[in-house]
């Protein structure tokens, strides 16, 4: 295969894929290498808030089509994540980590304890646990998409606002403790739509610098700066 | 300067940055490389909700450490970006976007008046104006970190729970239509902590196969699967 993308060649290249080819599946081992550095993502803590629910099973990939009205990528994108936002990590995925420090020596078994028992208290401080976990999700999502397209599978991110998110839960048996991120349709493209892409607002319509409003300038006179 | 990364080594090396050289500034036309892919995040309709407020002054950045108790690192990062989600895009996202497909010749008048009609009625009957931009604003804070990383920039992505939102909107003059996505702080770090990095989850930790609480195997046995 062609050599991995860099992170702006897979930026520049990323498209949103209308139609997957239904015929063309992901290699197993192709599947892994981009399910697992999306895993790498930063979350607070390191509690890791995200879980892949990976749907290849064609009969299952036409339940969620029927979950998502009037999107029909879902059937042929030979795989479909749905990414979720666990809301209470710390309960799960806190004692293997701890433990995995101690094992290495980072941490004796007080200090673990402690730091266990702070990560807990400050976790379940949280204002809005989803809105959290789903933030850290959302970062995990853009890694899997970016992972993709480096090794040269392009994606559809689809925002749940777009789905039935009660059917979905009910479907795939997704419990209220997880919040729905995206679904990534993943596969490749019946058509790869040519660069460049219309509409990309230029950095200046986007950028503020130093207060919202104020016009971002890569570089600034420093006397305009304050000292 | 070195080679820049593919998505796997970004994500592989990145680390939440815990102390900035302070004395060590990023070089503008390399932020303008940071910032500018990151724009290139997939969002519904092309609407690109997200903002970056780039904070690099002195001062801005010791008032932004005040704005989120018992971190320093604002200060110490020579840039500072606010990842801002924008509420209401198609309010004035929409229409340069309309004006190029019509100037590129994608779209005729017409049509460029129905698609924004279209696009508008749906993006005004979203459920969750505020969770719909956050989410596609992490991508592209996701995106600006692996872009940075890539380029040989560390950073600290810092969670809004962490800050006083209140302050940091009237220190910023952030408006109410934009929802606060994150913090990113930008720079080289003192130290670069060795990999690997302790307490990653495995990935049967983190995917599922087919149904919630299903074990994830990337070789399923055909006979396994449904039809």
């Amino acid at each position: 295969m062609a050599r991995e993308l860099t992170v702006a060649e897979a930026l520049e290249s990323r498209r949103t894929t209308p139609r997957f080819d239904p015929d063309r599946p992901i290699d197993p081992a192709l599947l892994v290498r981009i399910l697992e550095p999306a895993t790498r993502s930063p979350s607070e803590r390191n509690l890791q808030p995200w879980r892949f629910l990976v749907v290849r099973d064609r009969a299952n990939r036409e339940r969620l089509n029927r979950c998502a009205q009037g999107l029909s990528r879902f059937a042929e994108a030979p795989v479909v994540v749905i990414v979720l936002a666990y809301l209470h990590p710390q309960r799960t995925h806190l004692q293997p980590i701890v433990d995995e420090m101690v094992d290495r020596g980072i941490l004796n078994a007080n200090e673990a304890r402690a730091f266990a028992g702070r990560t807990r208290s400050r976790i379940d401080r949280r204002a809005d646990p989803e809105s959290w976990a789903v933030r850290a999700a959302m970062t995990s999502a853009m890694a899997l998409v970016l992972a993709a397209e480096s090794l040269g599978v392009q994606s559809a991110l689809v925002d749940p606002e777009r789905l039935d998110p009660d059917r979905l839960r009910r479907e795939f048996g997704v419990p209220d403790d997880h919040a729905l991120g995206c679904l990534i349709a993943l596969g490749y493209a019946v058509d790869r739509r040519p660069p460049p892409f219309p509409g990309r607002l230029p950095i200046d319509a986007v950028c503020f610098g130093e207060h919202f409003g104020r016009p971002f300038d890569a570089n600034p006179d420093a006397e305009e700066r304050s000292p």
